[in-house]
């Protein structure tokens, strides 16, 4: 085996056909070519050849254990200090109506945990959660290090836009990959999401894996290859992780748009949560308790988790960071000054029946097609327009009756959405069950008795 | 099927996509992506990205044959006008001391076909034919279109550089595969070799295509199927094509190096060629024949090719083209005269025994240590270095008596390649056999009878 100081002299020729030839490369080969990519020594098209060759020839787990602690390595590795022990992270693999960490995370700094949060935004037809916290007049994602390192630790919980020295390796290879259809990949994907965490550095990492129409994984033996390769990674970088696998069929809870979501995370938080939603936050709260405290009794996690929304503590971590971070917490005790449009209307439903199934990725295009969301980085994007789903999967439904609320700019874009936002339902004239929303937990080690 | 109008519409990174999970891609696609990477649309990573995913997901002999027709159709297709019907190209993947083209194209040319070849230089340990013919004092192989037509016509042959604006997607592909590790694909060699001969228009191909430690092609099942890739292409374009493999384990003749090979070629069209040369020489001027005139009398056709040996018409038309392409005819009539160093000496052999065995590529980097070679594009070469092998395999020698000899600038060289020119040999006490020189041919269709 090499030693570290022999990095350079590796070729990067003879790691790209390695593995062209579906060999296993060496953690030594991995490091050295994430770290020429980033000094400039290899090519972009010497690395898109070496994304290709991982998405054909595929990587074992110690291989994308490797690449993942190469990119992490590539920046900045945060140190928690004091807050580590209680530290968690929370991550989903994006969804649509997808608001639970805004949920989730101050019920976790309720319950005595730190959630030190480095978040990413929307594109395509995903939202993220900067983007929904920004539509909170004021709301400041931009934080430095001490400041969040600090907020974390004082209130329990700070939401940041991931700063650019945090893994940087990632951030290249991912903007590359994204012209060279070598996205695909799970092994790419699974790093990419993992090396993040790992600079910032909790050592419990709780993921939510998304899997459905409305989820980039489409079918469950790819999502818990993923959830798989994640936990893999963790186990050998020394994180604690689970990985709850959650349909992603249709949205999540009611709402589907930035100021719209962040509405019904408030209601979450004092108790009016849609049930779906407050499944998967009670879930993954219960999951996070497990990880920090090792403890496994998760039906006393869950009944804590409840109970901090009961109590208005929850409520209060919410209320305290949207304080640290500049934002008016006058539209948090009265949800109704968050940005608003002026124009909204019910749209009834065509017949009468059980809603069979809702596509969410249909849903996530109109809401796109509004303005909620960016078709490309940078674009700008409107908080405040969406679109709130009434009748969700399993709900009967007279005709006439409101099926679902669109708020929107102009007439036009209303009299444009009505036929896209019906086609994405499927209806029954039997009824339908509804669907399973926690479809698999995959923990890193057997819990401690 | 898209009309061709329409392939400003196929999405490159769809076609990267569909090859990286293993479909077959359109004419269409292929027609497109070579034509944006050559506009610039394209980017060199995305296009490293599709070699990288055709080196692991392989090609159809359809899509083979249209990425070859794209690079060909990339820049200038040539005209052959009323030279076609009794042109024939000739090509070999890449030997060491392979000097066929400087005898068999004469030979064909007396036979009364018309061989218009466009050459490549030497790079790494094998040499070029251009590089050979440029040890000729004045010759000049930079024909204009004109000129290299005109004299093929006349003459019988002419062997130009490759002009730039041949099949330019294909070099400018091969310089990016060269860099990213995406040279070993059997579809991507026997187009790019291919894509050149359609676009210089012959309609008859003769392909020699070497086997062994001293070839790129180290098996028969990869030299096999190279053979039959690019004979597949042949037929699907519209050519008529024969590969030859022939075994490259030891040097072919006993010269390498550029004038030492041209001393040895105009020997062989005297008839003093050393045996392994005469006999590749020989089939490929019966393939040939074959392929101009539709006989498949291949014993007669090889009688006639040792006919112009013996008559004097191949080394007439080897003179005729030299002094047509301003080369220095003295040296031909006088192969003394050509360039040679100062410095020379026999190694003796260090035993006796039957020679088993020649490591051709070692050889060949002994003689690219001399400067016979360029070890990148765009080195200088010094033509009159070299090495000449007197024993070969199979031979019997005794210690003392001399193995070979090497023509070198200094002392220095020459006490420092005597190691390694000895280690390319090994050695058997028992007789050897004399190893098979012609090991398939593989035709694109079956003899007319």
């Amino acid at each position: 085996m090499r030693s570290l100081t022999d990095r350079g002299a590796i070729d990067p020729l003879v790691t790209i056909a390695r593995k062209r030839d579906g060999h296993a490369i060496s953690s030594d080969e991995i490091h050295a070519f994430v770290d020429g990519y980033v000094r400039g020594t290899i090519a972009d098209y010497q690395a898109s050849a070496w994304l290709m060759a991982i998405c054909c020839r595929g990587m074992t787990a110690d291989e994308t254990a490797a690449l993942t602690d190469a990119m992490a390595r590539s920046g900045a590795m945060i140190d928690l200090g004091a807050s580590r022990a209680s530290a968690v992270d929370k991550h989903s693999t994006g969804g649509v109506g997808d608001k639970t960490t805004l949920v989730v995370a101050p019920i976790l700094a309720a319950m005595g945990m730190i959630v030190p949060k480095m978040s990413g935004r929307g594109l395509g037809f995903t939202g993220g959660t900067l983007d929904k916290l920004e539509s909170i007049p004021g709301f400041t994602v931009a934080l430095d290090r001490d400041r969040f390192l600090s907020q974390a630790h004082r209130v329990g919980l700070a939401v940041a836009g991931q700063s650019a020295d945090l893994a940087p390796a990632d951030g290249a290879l991912y903007a590359l990959r994204d012209v060279t259809a070598t996205v695909e990949s799970i092994p790419l994907i699974a790093s990419s999401i993992m090396s993040k965490k790992i600079a910032v550095g909790s050592p419990a990492i709780c993921l939510d894996v998304k899997v459905g129409r409305g989820a980039f994984m489409k079918d469950m033996p790819s999502a818990r290859d993923l959830a798989t390769a994640m936990v893999d990674i963790g186990r050998r970088l020394d994180r604690r992780v689970t990985a709850v696998i959650t349909a992603m069929d249709q949205p999540l809870g009611q709402a589907v748009g930035n100021a719209l979501e962040v509405v019904e995370a408030i209601r979450a938080l004092v108790g009016q949560g849609p049930p779906d939603l407050m499944e998967v936050v009670v879930v993954l709260a219960g999951e996070c308790a497990r990880l920090v405290r090792g403890t496994s009794d998760d039906m006393a996690a869950r009944q804590e988790a409840l109970a901090t929304i009961k109590s208005g503590a929850a409520f209060d971590r919410f209320r305290a960071m949207v304080a640290e971070q500049g934002g008016d917490v006058a539209c948090i005790d009265d949800p109704g000054r968050l940005p608003r449009t002026e124009l909204f209307a019910e749209l009834p439903s065509p017949r009468t029946g059980y809603v069979a199934a809702i596509d969410a990725e249909a849903i996530a295009r109109c809401a796109l097609s509004l303005g909620a969301g960016r078709r490309k980085k940078g674009d700008p994007i409107d908080h405040a327009v969406g679109i709130v789903v009434y009748a969700k999967v399993g709900d009967r439904i007279e005709a006439g009756e409101p099926l679902l609320v669109v708020h929107c700019r102009t007439r036009e874009q209303l009299a444009q959405i009505g036929d896209p936002l019906l086609a994405a339902y499927t209806w029954s004239d039997t009824p339908v069950d509804v669907p399973l929303l926690i479809r698999e937990v995959i923990r890193s080690a057997p819990p401690s008795r």
